[in-house]
């Protein structure tokens, strides 16, 4: 049999696997036999073998949880996962009678447990094959767009004939970029309820000021049920629904974690970029970054002064500026770790090196995938600030969606673009709608006046020249032309936009307006856009295969697996409890206690832990629950595992797989670590579950639930 | 032989001394032979009776440089005291050709020394000795304000008589509130010469950021000279000086600090407050502190406010806003620290034990004495404001210097209050002519509105009724008179407030005008005011003594002795090098290297390491200056010693008497340690000698001087 490298991979690197890094990798469960002998020496006292198969104990109780990952711990159908994770269901629970947000929530008894919002979902996956050939079967010797299609309309294609057989809802997971794809088959359970919530500044205590810090102090967990009908099947809320009986659950430790311990945890990371080319971690790190850091800035600038002096709209724009804070300091802080790791040079040289050893069946994919990304890349500035033009303005994006919209709903419902079909015309409504809340005419003009000035600067190349006929070439040309488009526009009226939007939906004509003029001409330049963009995609979707072989065959001669790229597939990390040492002279313990929640306690939001808590550990009545040497209650620990946004809710088993913690957070030095794994700063923050025994134990007491869960109630 | 109390506490308390607090204590260097086995015990090799005399080596060595502290390191005056403290002189030497502050100096030979600013002085204490009975001898049988006079009067006859001899400076120290009094005869150099400094950006890097904060990385020390005339005797600058033998030198070691090593300290500290009564600390922390977060944020808040759309007064105010920024954070801290450490409840508990266990003897005495703290309690919030109301202004304090310098212009200069005599005329000429600069007539009018307005919300016991006729009772009468006032008054004019200054230095009548008219009625309240104080001030120097006798017994029968409060005399405190646990999870260690500065660099003010620097931590180039266990070079450490403000350029020795480091700052956590001393949080923060070491032998050559100290030069 013909091995390829990647096959050769998987046989050598297993024994070998992440000799770099031992703790990196979000590894999927069909590699963990082969890094049996890593996970052994790592501390792993469990069968690797067993951690393979996604629908068999114990991965069977990890779950996806609204935009998280879950896990059942009682055979009924009792699910644990991030306060946050279930905040919307804990929000959609909340009364005049019973503030749940504030207050928690302590179902007393099942009858008690109250039914989550409508579209609140748990998948349990119980199937994971991979369809490779069957994906890729009518794209081969295809190029670009039709290739994109050919893929996509597989993959379609593969969806549709899975959920036929009904009860399931089917997906189809892109590997390595394209070299391999996996049909994924979920249960979607439909009824799920809220069982028991910390009040919120225990599950939620720090907020904003506490984010992406260490050392931490929060609860951040939340208990739910997943119910089905009689019938065992997924349905929807009914009282006479019963308890799902899950295909396993998780064992929770009576033992805490301590530094050193061996530790692994299991969940749905969202998107890595860490299998990228070296120009795309340049481009990132020298253009990218600082572009949004400098571009957000500039955004915020503007608001701030358009603020001063008028109080109305520094209400309207609030929310806005403080997203765009949020987002200027996270890229400066995704630059600031990759500079710090140097990742540019050292992804740099590393390609170099693997390119030197690479076959050159590859080497002419691998040119045409650098032609192509290059071309994405110098797209990149004008493509950035279009999608700001729309994405930070009221009007002018309510223009392009009814614009859009009135395209799309000429198509039939199916073909129409993502975004546009009927289930999002709700959304695209409560757009059209908030304008009245967020919009205002000067803050307008001013957010489009610095966007189109940069655009402006453009090299001719870069620029659509329908955009230099719209708003000129001038700063004065802009100027008035904004005003112009401005000042007549009538879509600043509500029941404007709203009858516009009826017409729309149905794809009629829409009544003349000047900005809906403009959104024509910006639309169409925006469907061009697309065109071109698909049809790199389609390339990149063809070539990145082959720089794939090229680095499986490289990391194969280091003696080193690869795990794909993070795309919200089940994956597992495996690593140890471990302190962190950010800066000269600074350490961080990787077990809090109960004294930090005191010493950070103000009374105010966030700071405001509720005097139950504070009177339970003035009492110093920690029980069963306490750290043997600390001698005092634990809240949260940190491990070196490898983690990304979608790993929230994520369970952490010890070595013997039992259950220890609660991932929800990481630390803010990994902000770069979708990009680039370094073990010096890579940590993950975890709810230990002692702390959650001793609130339902001596706080906010549900014994109940202990008993269901097989723990003792002191 | 009778013995007193404090006889007997330090016979007793000596040998079982600091039985709470090892490293808690400012020691007069004449109770060292009495601590000599706690000395011991903490790991001093050396002879603790060598400590006993100030006038003999190694303390000799250690002296008062402008308002701190420093020490002689050569027999030929070489002298290291702090950057900090230095930097006027650095200041005085800075030109066009040569930026000393940024560049730094390195005098090239003896010749190239440079001159200090002819009023920096270095202070040689020649002489320690004990002149109570003097001091008491007509005080005794007097009441407050006779009392107080007596004391004062026997103070300047003995500074008077111990100056006749010449050649020295004389002064007498209060120790224990009025129980001691000890004469202290100086040697006064005058002739100070800069031999080396290194760049602002090693000297002062972190600057107001780093500022109270560990882990730090600043190299913030200077080398002076000190010189003398042919005859060895003090003399203003000649270039025939010659340097000054000091009688005695301190010896850097070879060696550097680590954690767990025994440390002490010398130093002149400036003020605590510890042996304050238990009602003091209750209002210090209950009502003074509070009060003056409350009313320094009203005042930021009032020239935010004022400076919105003025961008003239917010230039004008930038300074007193960030000194009242600064005033408030440091209020706060100093609360926050307190409540923190209980200090409030700790102090009373142990007083109450103390007064259970007093001689009948004291208690009317500290039973009077209550009364008189009571008296100036109640007084507080109205001198607090009154005070504000002059140093808050510009034009009403210039109103009240004027009309005080006319009244104490027509005394004799020998009989006039301090701050007002002919040598503090250029000081208040200068105050006069900054207003130009830092008026403007709306913020003065809206910041005495704020402090009017609470004045005028004191009960009507604690008002002077000079105010209420001048600024009315409402706040509608209140806005009148500062209208009317400042719409009148032409003390704006540079021209006219200098014109009066002219009349009021020699004690003529001043020109009419309304804001003068004013003062002269504030300046009589102020005068009562100030009269009542010293009459209460004359009290508790008569009373305290009994409350000092009563805790000398009571720490007697604890087995610990009683150290003075500072009082920036020459003290001793010692300890160890320890690690700071600021809050859960957080751990500083006590020794930084330079791996800290390249990670806080960022090449702007005040992170902008110079390249010569980076350049030798990047060459790793440390040769004997690297820590042999880190392997690296070491910048600062952190100690558990006993320090206030004073203590800057305190050399600080190992336990065999040799120079490991140059005290520069405390951590923020130890800000409220002049009032109580809790060991989990008080720490010092030190220059590590081994970087002053590395830099004069690797990144900022200067041989000669090590070889001068008997160093190596690698």
């Amino acid at each position: 049999m013909k091995r390829t490298p990647l096959a050769a991979a998987m046989a050598l690197g297993m024994s070998l696997a992440a000799a770099a890094n031992a703790n990196e990798g979000m590894w999927m469960p069909t590699q963990l036999p082969g890094l049996a002998k890593t996970l052994k020496e790592a501390g792993f006292k469990g069968d690797p073998s067993a951690l393979a198969d996604v629908t068999a104990p114990p991965l069977s109780a990890v779950v996806r949880v609204g935009g998280g990952t879950g896990a059942f711990v009682s055979g009924d159908g009792l699910l644990l996962t991030n306060h946050h994770v279930a905040y919307g269901v804990i929000q959609y629970n909340a009364s005049k009678e019973h503030d749940t947000i504030n207050d928690g929530f302590i179902a007393q008894g099942r009858d008690d447990e109250r039914a989550a919002n409508p579209d609140y979902r748990v998948l349990v996956t119980v199937g994971f094959d991979k369809v490779t050939d069957e994906v890729l079967k009518e794209a081969r010797g295809k190029n670009g767009r039709a290739y994109y299609d050919a893929v996509e309309n597989a993959r379609k294609r593969i969806v549709a004939d899975c959920e036929a057989e009904g009860g399931v809802r089917c997906s189809v997971a892109n590997m390595y970029y394209g070299s391999d794809f996996y049909r994924i088959r979920q249960l979607e359970l439909t009824d799920i309820r809220l069982v028991y919530a910390p009040p919120r500044a225990i599950g939620n205590y720090g907020d904003e000021i506490d984010n992406f810090m260490w050392p931490r102090h929060t609860g951040d967990f939340t208990l739910l049920r997943a119910y089905v009908g009689k019938d065992g099947k997924p349905a929807p809320y009914s009282k006479d629904n019963v308890p799902y009986h899950p295909p396993a659950h998780l064992k929770m430790s009576l033992d805490g974690p301590k530094e050193g311990d061996y530790a692994m945890l299991a969940g749905y990371p969202g998107t890595t970029y860490r299998l990228r080319t070296a120009a795309e971690f340049a481009n990132q790190i020298d253009t990218v970054l600082p572009r949004r850091v400098e571009v957000f800035q500039q955004l915020i600038d503007v608001i701030e002064a358009q603020g001063k002096g008028n109080a109305d709209a520094r209400t309207r724009y609030a929310s806005q500026l403080q997203s765009l804070k949020n987002n200027r300091k996270r890229a400066a802080g995704e630059l600031e770790g990759l500079l710090r790791s140097d990742a540019k040079t050292q992804r740099a040289q590393d390609e170099q090196a693997m390119l030197a050893a690479t076959d050159a069946r590859y080497k002419a994919d691998i040119d045409a995938l650098s032609a192509s990304l290059a071309a994405e890349r110098d797209a990149g500035a004008g493509d950035f600030l279009v999608t700001l033009m729309s994405s930070q303005t009221q009007l002018l994006r309510s223009a392009m969606l009814l614009e859009r919209l009135r395209i799309e709903s000429a198509k039939p419902d199916a073909a129409r673009e993502s975004g546009y079909q009927q289930r999002d015309q709700a959304l695209i409504e409560g757009v059209l709608k908030q304008v009245q809340r967020r919009y205002d005419p000067a803050v307008e003009k001013a957010l489009l006046t610095a966007l189109l000035t940069r655009y402006q600067q453009l090299p001719d190349a870069r620029r659509d020249a329908r955009y230099d006929a719209l708003f000129g070439r001038t700063p004065e040309q802009l100027r008035k032309a904004l005003d112009t488009l401005y000042a007549a526009t009538r879509l600043g009226n509500e029941a404007q936009r709203l009858s516009r939007f009826e017409a729309a939906r149905k794809g009629g004509a829409l009544e003349a307006d000047p900005l809906l003029a403009a959104a024509a001409t910006l639309v169409a330049a925006q469907l061009d856009a697309e065109r071109e963009s698909k049809e790199r995609e389609g390339e990149q979707l063809r070539l990145r295969p082959s720089y794939m072989q090229a680095l499986f065959a490289w990391r194969a001669s280091q003696g080193r697996a690869v795990y794909p790229d993070a795309n919200s597939t089940l994956r597992i990390s495996y690593g140890k409890v471990e302190a962190l040492h950010p800066r000269d002279a600074v350490s961080y313990s990787p077990v809090t206690t109960v004294a930090g929640i005191v010493e950070k306690n103000t009374n105010t939001v966030p700071f405001d832990a509720p005097r139950p808590l504070l009177d339970a550990i003035a009492r110093g009545d920690f029980g069963s629950t306490a750290d043997p040497v600390l001698k005092t209650q634990t809240v949260n620990f940190l491990t070196n595992l490898d983690t990304t946004g979608g790993n929230s809710g994520s369970p952490v088993l010890n070595a013997r797989g039992e259950l220890i913690g609660l991932n929800f957070d990481s630390n803010w030095e990994s902000v770069s670590a979708s990009w680039w794994f370094d073990p010096r700063y890579k940590r993950a923050v975890h709810v230990d579950m002692r702390y959650l025994r001793w609130l339902l134990a001596k706080v906010y007491p549900a014994p109940a639930l202990l008993d269901e869960m097989g723990l003792p109630r002191e």
